[in-house]
C-alpha cells in the first residue's frame, strides 16, 4: 500500500464521470462556458457568503497567485518554517509577488500560535524602508504536519492580523481534511475568522489537477485574474478545471473523500500503535507522523507498505499519508502481515 | 457549428481512454511515474534526435518558460506583432524572463521573412548596455494567421539566427496542423532547421490541457525544470499531463486530428468561396481568414455558424477555425442552409 | 568644442560651492538632514502646489521608479519610440514595474500628438486579461529630438489621459530647457496640465548626479520611497543629493543654466545655417539636429568641434548639444575656423 | 559628538579636491573618460591580480547587483541574520536576482563560522526543484557587529564554498576598516581566500557616494554592467564616481581614513570602559557595541554624545561608530564631561 503521499492517488469516479460528460461537446474557452460560470455561485453557497473563485491547476499556483494580491513587492509574509510556501515552492513567492519575503516563525506541529504571532509581529524591527514589514500572515489548514487549527485558533490569528493591519491567507491544500476533522462549517475557519483568501485544494483529495483560489475579498478578483493569465495559469479549455471543481463540491464529494482519508489514517494509526509505534504528535487529518523502531519499519516495508522517513522530526519518525482511495480493509490487513 | 476557435473543442477519445486507464491506480508524483518517464524516449523517436520534454498545462506557460531559458533579463526577443507572445500573453514574457523585451517586426501573414529578419537584426542600434540586444527569435508554426512556414523558410530563419548568434524558438501551439499540411518530418522544421526549443501544442488539437516544451538543446532541461516548478507549473499528479501527451503522439493521433482539422477548414473554404467569399490570404492549416459580405455573414450566423470578425485584417474579414472534431458532413451541409 | 552631449559638461559653480559647504560637518543620514528636509518646501514653492520630492542619482532611476508607482505589472506605458525609456534604458521599465510593457506610437519630432494618442489608446485591442491595457502615458519634455511641448499640447495629452483613465508621466531630463524655452510657469506644463509625476532632471544641466522624482500626487510617496530603497537608490549621505538639488533651484540656477544652453544652441544653429546647413526640424531647446554636407561636417571636425551623426533622421543629419557651460564666444569663433 | 553612524560624516578633503579638479572641464560620459578608464588598473594593482571594477553610488546597489551575477533566480544566498542584505536592504536581493532567497544561519558576533557553514549547507534538505539550493555564501567584512574575519577564517569559508560548489561574496561596506585592523594585504581576505566578488565600500569612509563592485572573476563584468544600467545605476557623469574612487585609493587614503576611525573607536572604548562600561564583544574596527548603565548613558547624552541603543544585543547595549573625521582629542575630552 502506498502511503508516500496523497498525491499518488488517482482522480475519483465522480470527477471522471463529470469530465467524461464534458468531453462530448464544444464549449466556449477561457471560462465563458456554463460550468465555469457556476463556480462563484456554488462556492458562495458552500461558504455562506459571496466569494470569487479562480481555479488553477496546482497548489503552488493557487498559493503564489493569491499572495501576489495580498502583499506588495516590498513586504513580508509571516509563516511557519514548515509552510509549503517556504519549504516546497522554490522561490515562487518572490517570483509572483515581485520580491516579497517570507518571515518565518516557529510553532508546535507546524502551527502558528496567536500570542506568539502577536509578539513576533510586534517584535519586527521597523527601520522604515530599510526593513521588510509584515503585510500578510499565511497559515496552512490542515498543516504540513497533519494538525488542524480549530476555529478558535484561526479566529485568534485573524484577530492578531486585524490588530496589526495584516492580511490573512490560508493554504488549504488539505482544507477538506481539516473540515472533515473539525465537522465545522467552512465559514468558521475562513472568512468568519478573518481569512482574506484561501487556496482550496482538490488535487490531493480526488481531483486530477485543480485547486481553487477562493477570494472572500472579491475586490481582488480582477488583479488575481491578471496574475493568473500572465503566469500561464489560465487554461483555454477552462471548463475542465471548472468541471473537476464543481464535481468535487457537488454532493459533498470533497468531504466524503476527506473523511475517508482521515478515517483510513486513524485506522492505520491505531494499528501501528498496537505494534509498538507512537505518534510524534496528534494526527488530526490524513497524515500521520509516527515513531517506528527499525524492526517495525523494516517489517512494514517488507510487506509492501510505502512511506517516507521524516528526519526533521527525528531519526525514527516516518510519515504516512492516507488518501480518498485508501482501502481500509487492506489497511486492517496489514496487521496480519506484520504480526 | 462552432468555428470560434479550436479550443472550444473537447478532448479526443484516445486521450479520454488513456486518462481513464490511468485513473485506476496509484502512481508516484511529480513525474516519477512510468508514463512521465516514457516521454523523452517517445519524443526523441518522433523527432529523430535526443530531446528533453517538459509538459505543462498551457501554451503561455510553454512559451514563456521556454523563453526564460533562451534569453537574459536584459535581452530582446524578435517576433511578429501578431505573435501570441506579443498579443495574447499579457506581460508573460517579461514576467518569466525577468524583463526581456519583445522586439516586433512586420511580415506578411504573420510570418517573419529571413531577409527582412537579417536586416532587422543588423539594423538594431547597438548602444551597448543602453539598448536591448536581440538574443532570440520567436516564430509561430502554424502562424496566428493560419499560414505555415516551409522547411526552407524555417531553415533560412535558422541561418539568420546562427549568423547573429541568436537562439531560435518556435511556438508550436498548432505545430501538428503545420506538419499535417507540410507532410514533412517534424525534424525538418525544428532542430534540423536550427530551432532550439519548441512549444509542442496539444490542447487545441485534442488534449484536455497539455502542451510540451521540447528542448533540442537538452542542456537547458535543469533550468527549465526549475522555472516550471517555481512558476507553479509542475503538477503533482504529473502523470495526467504525461498521459495526455503520450496518447496524443501514439499512433499518430496528433497528425490524424490535425489532418482532419485542416481538411475541414479546406472544405469550409471551398464552400464559402462558392458563395462569393474570398480568402484574405492562403489558408495552410485549420484557420481561415475570409472576406465576407454582410449578407453572407448574416446568413451564416442565422444558420447557427459561429465565427469571429478579425478587424486587424479589414472590416469584412472573419476568422473560422476548424478542429479535430469538426464534422465535415455538417460543414458540407452548411451549403444548403445558406443557399 | 564638445557638442557630443550635455552630459559631458561638469557641475556648475553654485553646486560645487554648496557641496563644499556641506562637506564641513556631520549630518544625519538617509534624508533626515536639514537640507533634505527643505526639498518638499522648495519644490512646492517652485511648482505652486504641494509636491513630494524624492531625489535619485540618475534619470533612468527617476523614470523607472516613477513608473513603478504609476503602472501595474500587467499594464502598458504608451510612449514614443524615441523615448529614452524605450531606447536608452535597457529593460529598466520592465524591471522596476515587474513586467509592464512599453506600447510605442509614432509622432513627429519625438512628440506624441493628443488626437493620435486618443486614437491609439482607443484602438488598442481589448482582449481582457490576454492583452496589455495602457495604464500610463509617458512623454519627454524637452523631447529626445530637442523639441518642446507647449502648455496647450501637454494639456491636450492630459485630457486624453483623463478621458481614458490613464496616468501621465513626464520625463523631464531636460525640463529646464523646456521651461527656459517656453518662458512659462513650471505648473503650466505639469500638474495643471494633468501630469502625475515628473522626472526633474538636473544632471545634464549643471549637477554632478541628481534627478528628482516630483510627485504631484503625493499619495505615491511611500511606495516610491520603498521602490527607491530596495533598488539601491537611497543614498546614505542623502544630503549630497539634496544639496545639489537645492542649489540647482535656488536663485533660478536651473533656468539660468538652461537658458544659457538654449542660447548657445541657437547661436550655433544660426552659424551652421549661414554655412549652408539646415535644421532637420525646429530646435526648441539645447539640442540641434542638423543636415550637414560632408564638406562642412569635415571642416567642423577638423576645427575641433565634436558631435554625433544621427542616422535615424537621415544619412547627413548630426546632433549638436549645447550645455550650461558652452562658451558662446567660442561658438561664434567657430565661424572663422570653418569659413 | 556624533557616533550614530559613520555615514553621518562628510566626504574627506582628498575627495573634494579631486572632484573640484574634475569640475573644470568636459569629459566623455558613461565611463569613457580618462579617470574611469584608470580604475581597473588601479584596483588590479591594489589587489595584486586582474580585477574588473564597476562603481555604483550605494552599498545596496553594489551588494545586490553583485549577487545578481552570482546566483540564479531559483537559488539561495547563505548569510548571517544580521547581514545588511538581510536586515537593511528591503527586498533588494530578491528584486535584483529575480527571486533568490536569503538562507540565514547564526554565528557569534555576526560572523559565519566555517564548520557550522559546512554543516548548514550539508543539512539543507535537497528536494530538487521544490527546495531552494544554496548557490552563494555572503559574508560581511568588517561585520555589522564590528568584528573582522581573519584571513584564516575567510580562507576556511572559501574552502567550504569550493567544496560545495558555491560562490563567495563579500560585503565590504567597511572593508577598509577590516584591512586597517588586520594589517594584511587586501588579497589575503579576498581572491586568495576564495572571494568571487566584493563590494568595496568608500561612502562610509570618506567618499560622498561611491562603492565599487570588484570582480575577481572578470568574466562577470559584462553581465554586471547590464544589471547596473538597467537598474539605473550607470551614471552619465560617471567620472565623478570614478574620481571619488581613485582619490580614495590613491596614497592609501582609504587605509588612512579607516585606521583613524578604528583608532578613534579604540580610544572611545577605553574611555567608556574606564567609566564602568563593558564591550558586548570584541571591537575590531570602527564600531563599538557597549554595555552601559543608564546613568552613564544619560551622562553621555547630556554631554552631547550621540549613539543608538542596540536592543538585539540586550536592553543596555548601545552602538558607537567612529569615522574618518572623528576628532580624537574631542573623544578624549569626553572624559572630563562625564567624570
Amino acid at each position: 500500500m502506498n502511503f508516500a503521499s496523497d498525491n499518488v492517488s488517482p482522480f475519483c469516479p465522480e470527477i471522471l464521470e463529470a469530465l467524461t460528460d464534458e468531453g462530448k461537446s464544444n464549449a466556449p474557452a477561457y471560462g465563458s462556458d456554463d460550468i465555469s460560470q457556476q463556480l462563484d455561485t456554488a462556492f458562495s453557497k458552500l461558504f455562506g457568503t459571496d466569494v470569487a473563485v479562480i481555479p488553477v491547476a496546482t497548489g503552488t499556483a493557487a498559493n503564489c497567485i493569491s499572495l501576489s494580491a495580498l502583499v506588495s513587492p516590498y513586504g513580508g509574509v509571516v509563516c511557519h518554517p514548515e509552510a509549503h510556501i517556504n519549504e516546497d515552492e522554490s522561490t515562487g513567492v518572490a517570483f509572483f509577488t515581485g520580491g516579497a519575503k517570507l518571515l518565518t516563525m516557529e510553532g508546535p506541529t507546524a502551527k502558528l500560535e496567536a500570542d506568539a504571532l502577536d509578539q513576533f509581529i510586534a517584535g519586527q524591527v521597523n527601520r522604515g524602508v530599510h526593513s521588510v514589514a509584515p503585510e500578510c500572515v499565511a497559515i496552512t489548514q490542515a498543516t504540513e504536519l497533519g494538525t488542524v487549527y480549530t476555529p478558535d485558533e484561526v479566529n485568534a490569528i485573524g484577530d492578531v492580523c486585524k490588530k496589526h493591519g495584516l492580511k490573512l491567507f490560508m493554504d488549504g491544500a488539505r482544507f477538506a481534511n481539516a473540515v472533515a476533522h473539525l465537522r465545522c462549517h467552512p465559514a468558521d475557519i475562513t472568512w468568519k475568522a478573518g481569512v482574506d483568501a484561501l487556496s482550496f485544494g482538490a488535487t490531493k483529495n480526488g481531483a486530477m489537477a485543480v485547486d481553487a483560489i477562493v477570494l472572500f475579498d472579491t475586490s481582488l478578483k480582477a488583479r488575481i485574474e491578471q496574475a493568473r493569465k500572465r503566469s500561464g495559469h489560465l487554461h483555454s479549455k477552462h471548463r475542465y478545471l471548472a468541471t473537476q471543481l464543481l464535481a468535487y463540491v457537488t454532493n459533498d464529494v470533497w468531504l466524503k473523500n476527506a473523511g475517508h482519508a482521515n478515517e483510513a489514517a486513524a485506522v492505520l494509526a491505531d494499528l501501528l500503535c498496537q505494534h509498538g509505534a507512537s505518534l510524534a504528535h496528534r494526527a488530526d487529518g490524513n497524515e500521520l507522523f509516527v515513531n517506528l523502531d527499525l524492526g517495525l519499519a523494516d517489517k512494514l516495508r517488507a510487506s509492501g507498505v510505502q512511506f517516507h522517513p521524516w528526519p526533521s522530526l527525528g531519526a525514527h519518525v516516518y510519515r504516512f499519508v492516507a488518501a480518498w482511495n485508501t482501502n481500509i480493509a487492506q489497511v486492517r490487513a496489514i496487521n496480519e502481515r506484520i504480526s
